[in-house]
């Protein structure tokens, strides 16, 4: 006798009738829009071969470090996931075991969006209608494996069951995007875009960094050895991105730090990253340097500029030598944006062909920085709630601290910022409800009208999204 | 066909109908009480010349830096808006256009307390019954340009038509004070004081700073070539001051800092910054030392010390040069307040004698710091949530994050510190029924009883302000 | 005709009526549970002797920092209220006296938690039924006084009526722990245990370092002047501790810096602290080694670690000097975590046996840092809302920020954390309130059911605990 798995249709409205009737109606204005996902991880492979995807595990566990992180802080070996090691470790590989293990422990995420994410890929997109639990494991597997091995679960199908209008995934500038041309010559109508994201080739503390520039300077057909060889192999990258559909770019700095070095000064200290001999107050200033140069260029080619710093990357040493990167152990650390920006501002912040998207890991700056700043530059909009913080609770934050003083029309509506395709709907759902959840609160304590909710709700979901990302 | 415009009775109060039913009977207790205003920005010529404000444009939008910033922020010249440059950029003129630009771009405001204070003000000072959009801005503009002209829009018989107790302007010690002097002479009755502002000759990066501390020495007849000579100033200005209705000083600085400096090291330091010597260092430890001599001066002469720091000012480096100062691009930062005001806590915090009000710009100060600081040192109480958070979540967040450890008594009541003065009652209104809203959530979960709130809401809207500002 | 003391059944649950009958039913299943007090500052002594407790101004006044900090930031003299002082200026010795001040300045407490505990305490403890006021104070001393030299109101009565199934206090390695043998050796069945806190013993900047660490040494029969005979002493006394029912160790350091030197370098600089010569950095570093050094041997002895960072001690220099430490002074100060302790997880952050709870006075970091710690980190969990923050909003805040992140299963129930034993029952009823309206609202909404709803209440208000801390 299992529990059934039941997706209340008023989930994450409030709970004061008035109020809920209000979020209500305005839902059932936007639940229906097409998705507009201006900037995610998902593979372009998956849409250019349309092959079926995995088993369970492999979909939805091993993949998804917000499943996984859990399951291990709760001393669960990474290894028992599954999680694929660099060091040779063995791993568990009966994808059964991994999926029994998982449903054992699902009520660790109780209270957490990686439920409600879950939960509704289960009910919505396979139709599962019994609670995940110990018992139902089996089950589960083998109803979810069933339907990955059909048509309708393959990538192109379920992009349009999905009634998804757009999607952008991320490359880097050494991405040659084979996959981006292969969806193209292949005639399929879905709207798969490349977004430019340059870290590997901008950041002289990445991987690789040197090789890195090499291998740019020969996908560019241009010189690295000087500064001005190296921006003009970025030009030309970000030309081709474009022609492969890329509407903008994508900076993910450990911090906001922009500069605006004379031409002297920014040659010396490329030519210092390019040997790998930067300090890391240097590194910091020629990543910096490079987001001004990032921006005077997305003035010339059009490209909106995203910037999501404050990540401290990998930093469970003995997790990140074994498993690598992205494997749960990003957290954020404190981020300043006033002084940071202000060179770039300085520079470019007035300009009326700039458009800028910040991002934070940090809610602090939410209604300290961030929202006074896009209140009053005309280049600066602010990101959604973003990463640990695209959760209810986390949108409700984002919207109660910014909107005051930013008001909503500095803002770009959702991002789902995920690899998990299955999880999109679900996302851009719990946005959409609490958008509407919020919007009904200002209707019911009589801040804005009624009509003007409708329009708004429509805005958040949909068109500021289309608009600001130029799609 | 216009959309009317009506103020909800129950703007503001909590949804839930035992709640609001609680606030509405506590907001009714307070809604006729005269209104404090101990800090703000108005101009005493009005009061003293009594002339008629100018047309809508230059009452409403040129000088609101809510206001243009805004609609700045979307792209929207300011220029077109009318906004007086200082280098001789040419701007509209016309001001029944800069009001339409206002009113086809009102929606930006949703969400925003600039668009309550606007509604208010449309509504309640002039009695308009439609909404303002493209279609109704010129009945608009006819309307209020008209109502301007006519006797009850003077400005005294406005201020005696909203109940106005008293109201405290800002002034620097280097003004003479004549507006406030010939409001004495008039005989008029209404209540307009001043307030000790000398950010200007405490701040060696002010501009024209050693000017500013020529200047001083002639209004005070003390020469100001010795710090001891320089105080005497200062002590006298404050005196003045003092006769003109001052009960209060007010300290705008870019942090925290309090020094005390030996003699011999404050001597030295002055004479540097006089000289325009000081490195930014040594500039915030001189302005850092004369907050603890200005704490001692009110031991001295009575004055409230009110500090509120953390503003980056003219953040904007183009628009600062094309427009000047206040122009919506002033952003907070972030302000430690611990360690900063230590020097100055130890030598006079537990004076009997004098009483700091500490503002702040950054929330996540409330309750790490600035709540536990005043819910122990006798000589600190809160000022109202400020700025970019004098607004219904801003007041929200700082009653809920206040209280607890600082209680209610603790605190001041409400300033508006605004320059808008067609807006003061509809901002105290606001925080009015904020504070009815906090007071009945606190009922009905029975954490207070009613009588008690009745009396709390009756502090918080009136004596609390009356009594910390002695008035 | 005074005022009836009323607790009402509801207080602290959501306003809205469905909501707060659910928050009614999960609470009924929660109220009676046992308590576990796992981390607090109650006195041994206590139920050594089973002394009656002295007069209420003894009891509840004089020792309690919460309240007569609130009085004092008010101006009332500290003196008056019979605070003993260390420099012999003569206090208020009349308890009644001290009693009646207090009762006429009760109504400062509305709002705070204080007020919440004394409430309790009066109505639950005493029986009382009218409120504290001018009028009842001094019915409330006889009442109380009488209550106290009652059998009931000894120690140990009060213990087993509190239903208190184990309760630590908090020692320093330098205590013989006389009042424990002297329990054990009683025979008496309450379990009352000891927690290790080293604090006078791992920082250089404490009053007395050298000192204690000969004293150490002494009680442990190691030489100290070796680095390895100092953590020889340290071994022995945690293995006292632990025979004296110790399941955890306590640190309260200034901020949470962890270091993992070599060991030469560790040498020296524990024979630079030994001799008193170690800089403010220094010292900083050697605490941080010694944060490592104790995660090291909670590995070898199975003690759970838990980690407060972030006072600002004594902030009050006049008040120290007057009346020493402890005297509502503390001061939260902003607090760095995630490069904090990565030099201690970088070493022991994924051993299976160590266990390290992590508290905060900077709310900040919930969402931004220790979240997401304890959401990856096996090693990490989360203690409650801590000192400043054990109040309603304070614990809203907590169960907001943290759970969407880290889960329920990453935190460890309540701590009182206190030295007011009578109000031992009021702070877990009110954090059992408060997780069973959160609990409620997720209900509500329909993020989690209410079956799984009834499970974690039951959790977050003993099982959590318990199993945390091993008892």
């Amino acid at each position: 006798m299992s529990k059934p798995l039941n997706l209340n249709p008023d989930r994450l409205f409030p709970a004061e009738p008035g109020v809920r009737a209000i979020a209500r109606r305005l839902y059932e204005t936007v639940a229906g829009l097409p998705i507009i996902s201006p900037h995610g991880h998902t593979d372009p492979a998956w849409f250019a071969t349309n092959a079926p995807f995995g088993n369970p595990a492999e979909l939805l566990i091993i993949p998804d470090h917000y499943v996984f992180r859990m399951l291990y802080s709760q001393g669960i070996a990474m290894e028992s996931l599954g999680i694929p090691t660099k060091d040779g470790t063995p791993v568990e590989t009966d994808p059964r075991k991994i999926w029994q293990l998982f449903a054992d422990n699902y009520h660790l995420f109780r209270g957490t969006p990686s439920r409600m994410w879950l939960d509704h890929v289960f009910s919505e997109v396979f139709g599962l209608t019994v609670a995940l639990s110990s018992e139902t494991a089996t089950h589960y597997y083998d109803h979810i494996d069933a339907a990955l091995k059909t048509e309708a679960f393959l990538p192109r199908n379920l992009f349009e069951r999905f009634n998804i209008e757009v999607i952008a995934t991320t490359e880097s500038p050494l991405d040659e995007l084979k996959h981006h041309q292969a969806i193209r010559a292949s005639g399929w109508g879905g709207k798969i875009i490349t977004a430019f994201r340059p870290d590997d080739v901008l950041d002289p503390e990445y991987e690789g960094f040197s090789d890195n520039l090499r291998r740019l300077g020969e996908l560019a057909g241009e010189s690295v050895e000087t500064y001005a060889g190296y921006l003009n192999a970025l030009r030309k990258r970000r030309l081709f991105f474009k022609e492969m559909g890329a509407t903008s770019t994508d900076h993910g700095h450990p911090c906001a730090t922009t500069a605006n070095l004379s031409p002297a000064e920014a040659e010396a200290l490329y030519l210092k990253a390019r040997r790998g001999e930067c300090s890391p107050e240097e590194a910091r200033t020629f990543r910096g340097q490079m987001l001004t140069e990032m921006a005077g260029m997305s003035i010339d080619d059009g490209l909106v500029m995203q910037i999501h710093p404050g990540a401290s990357r990998n930093h469970n040493a003995q997790v990140f030598q074994r498993w690598g990167r992205d494997k749960g152990a990003d957290v954020p650390s404190q981020t300043e944006y006033v002084n940071a920006l202000k060179p770039l501002l300085d520079k470019y912040g007035n300009h009326p062909k700039l458009e800028i998207i910040l991002f934070t890991l940090d809610e602090t700056s939410y209604s300290r920085e961030l929202a006074p700043l896009a209140g009053h530059y005309p280049t600066l909009k602010l990101g959604p709630s973003w990463w640990f913080h695209d959760s209810p609770e986390g949108m409700r934050r984002f919207r109660e601290q910014v909107t005051e003083t930013a008001g909503f029309y500095n803002t770009v509506g959702f991002n789902d910022d995920t690899r998990a395709f299955l999880s999109i709907p679900a996302r851009h759902d719990v946005a959409r409800r609490m958008d509407c959840a919020f919007l009904a609160e200002l209707v019911a304590d009589h801040r804005i009208d009624e009509d003007e909710a409708v329009q708004l709700a429509a805005d958040l979901a949909y068109h500021f999204a289309k608009k600001a990302y130029k799609l």
